[in-house]
């Protein structure tokens, strides 16, 4: 059984919602202007009962889980069937915009609420989470949501602190949860058939290829270095340049080959040098030291520890050649979370249908499929993002690209709670 | 008449008491630990006596002039003939070396202690200077010595002000000096010949031809510039390389170019990009902004003129190809001073005599000479400093390269002073 495209004026009915929806949670913020809302706030738990609401009225069961997720089930045609998990976070950056992490809690409640008021039920249930902790803001640990579902909290998470000196097992006993209970958020494997997310793009591709809609294909490994060109400083005006042993100046030219060979090598990998300082830095002494960082990501392991050999092993090449000194240490690094294939192609037959073509491409962000792709199947579904502006309050997408992702999502969804 | 050439062990001898002298004169330092020593201190008077006493035992007549100066003169054949001035200057920068300077006057000295032990008296008279303030370390404003027999002290230098409050007049009347009398430190046009200066290279070049000895084809000219890429900061995961407006990345190719394009334009251009900041400057953005200064020198306006507009122009072209905006502003520049042709002749004849051959360099760093090239004409002789190293307690001379300075300054003086 097919489910019916959900029609146009429905869609649009819902992106409406979702649009009004994102702004009553953008008012749920620790300041009084601008949008922070962080993990165990009491402004986490007001989101939560409001999003608990919703979910409510959607036709769903809804309860919080142990690590603060709140969290709604729509049943199957059978009751306890697998569920289809749809999901996104409710905790924002300081200072944030209102769609990311939102829009995808928000239109995954409409994909449902459309199955309510049809009153259809599929094979599988639906499951819909909005996540307590994606982006790390109060913690400076990250995916403490849905590491929470995956049970994989690392020792020690309880005893992070915030910037106040408050630990997560007195925020979780604050927000009338208990430190001791958090393996119970932990979900059997074999209830949860694959995880879906709807995002925005946080990036400008869907927007320079006019499109509404993409699919993700995987969330981009990333490696971050910290590296440094030690030359030799001296007086600007007395020493020769064929004498030189700028450090700016070598790492001026293995910054152009990172750009030069970065863009060579596949249009989906991405190496950026953030931050650059040079000492002595003074306007008449050439530099002797420079530090600079390097963040590079792919969303696939292999060619993208190859670019990261190729780029320090000219890095050392181009110091060698001018006398002076090369070192990089890496100090992050995260594998590539690959998005299922069948997955994919179910958001991709869904987008086509909606609009006509779809588009391939990968996050270069990070999200909770990370954390859940340890355990379940992930796809995800991004949504045009003005100029690609996010964590900002200026983060801004269209009505009418919800109404298409509702529409994409809900067809998705269908196709996949069918099995 | 030529004067005979000092013997091998005279000069010993003189560089001895040359180097013990220097010695004793970085003990006359406001700190305790390291050389400071300023314009007008207690530390400047009292170099200023012992100098002159050393003038005094070469049978020198002796006074301080009104601007601070500690002047000498060794009376010619006729009493009251025109000189031949020799100096350089007495004060350093904060932590110096013991080199910059006093070396000039010290080796002045000897060269007049020569020709009183010979009892040799020359057409011209010899004066020498230790001029009061060359580095401008105490007041910000630099040459005051050598701007005061010249009688180029701009209006206001009166009432500048150290960094205790301490205007030049009042710091004049507290060394016993009259700041309404400054004007009669200004020389003469026709009492003066010509001005030499021997001085340490603050450059590599003497040490790396394996030579003692060079002298100065000109002091460069200098031209300073704040300059700014603006391009658009962005997520480091999410935009491609192919739509970025990486400011960094700008620069970074611009730098390359403008170390490639001065090193083709000749040997004795030198640019240099000293300092860098980029903005936001966080790990995994790309930079929106970077700030960056441009420091180019050579030994001729006109070339130095050239390679900047060419700098500047490939700048914008850099700029309108990547989509950044490009901008220069120009906030210091300072007109190469040429030495005189007849006093380069007679100096590299002296430097040939004594090491076989020379070597033309021109000063990358500033010296009194610049002042005084606007009455007289000026030469300039290098001594050789190891690795370049100046303005920091390292600054080492070695004795034998002292006594073939003397050697050539005496025989260039002598040489200069039959005229």
């Amino acid at each position: 059984m097919m489910t019916p495209l959900m029609s146009a004026s429905a869609a649009q009915l819902a992106a409406t919602r979702v649009m009004a929806r994102c702004d009553a949670l953008a008012e749920i913020s620790e300041s009084a202007t601008g949008l922070t809302r962080v993990y165990l706030s009491p402004e986490h738990l007001r989101a939560n009962t409001r999003v608990g609401e919703w979910m409510q009225a959607a036709g769903m069961r809804v309860w919080q889980d142990e690590v603060g997720n709140i969290c709604g089930r729509y049943e199957g045609t059978e009751p306890g069937a697998q569920a289809l998990l749809l999901g996104s976070h409710l905790d924002t950056v300081r200072n944030a915009g209102r769609y990311d992490g939102m829009l995808g809690v928000l239109s995954a409640i409409e994909t449902v609420q459309w199955l309510h008021d049809q009153q259809l039920r599929l094979p599988l249930a639906i499951e819909i989470i909005g996540f307590g902790d994606e982006e790390g803001t109060r913690f400076g640990i990250t995916l403490l949501g849905s590491r929470g579902i995956c049970g994989t909290w690392p020792q020690g998470w309880l005893e992070q602190q915030d910037a106040a000196g408050i630990s997560v097992a007195q925020a979780l006993q604050d927000a009338g949860l208990n430190g001791t209970t958090i393996a119970q958020a932990a979900r059997e494997v074999s209830s949860i058939k694959a995880y879906l997310e709807l995002h925005i793009e946080q990036g400008p591709c869907l927007e320079q290829e006019d499109l509404a809609l993409g699919v993700v294909t995987a969330i981009n490994g990333a490696r971050r270095l910290n590296c440094t060109f030690i030359g030799e400083a001296g007086h600007a005006g007395t020493v020769p340049m064929s004498h030189r042993k700028d450090a700016l100046a070598a790492a001026a030219e293995w910054m152009l080959y990172i750009e030069q060979t970065t863009q060579q090598q596949g249009p989906q990998l991405v190496a950026t040098v953030g931050t650059l300082s040079c000492a002595p830095g003074a306007v008449n002494v050439i530099p002797g030291e420079v530090q600079l960082s390097l963040d590079i990501r792919g969303p696939q392991d292999d060619p993208l520890a190859q670019l990261l050999s190729t780029l320090l092993a000219q890095g050392e090449i181009i110091a060698q050649r001018r006398g002076v000194h090369f070192a990089a240490a890496e100090y992050y690094g995260i594998a590539a979370t690959a998005c299922d294939p069948d997955l994919q192609r179910a958001l991709g037959q869904a987008v086509e249908q909606v609009q006509g073509r779809t588009l391939a491409l990968p996050s270069g962000a990070g999200h909770d499929a990370i954390a859940i792709a340890e355990r379940w199947p992930v796809g995800m579904l991004f949504v045009r993002n003005h100029r690609g502006i996010s964590h900002h309050p200026d983060e801004s997408v269209q009505p009418a690209d919800v109404a298409c992702g509702v529409q994409a999502y809900l067809q998705a969804v269908s196709a996949l709670a069918q099995a």
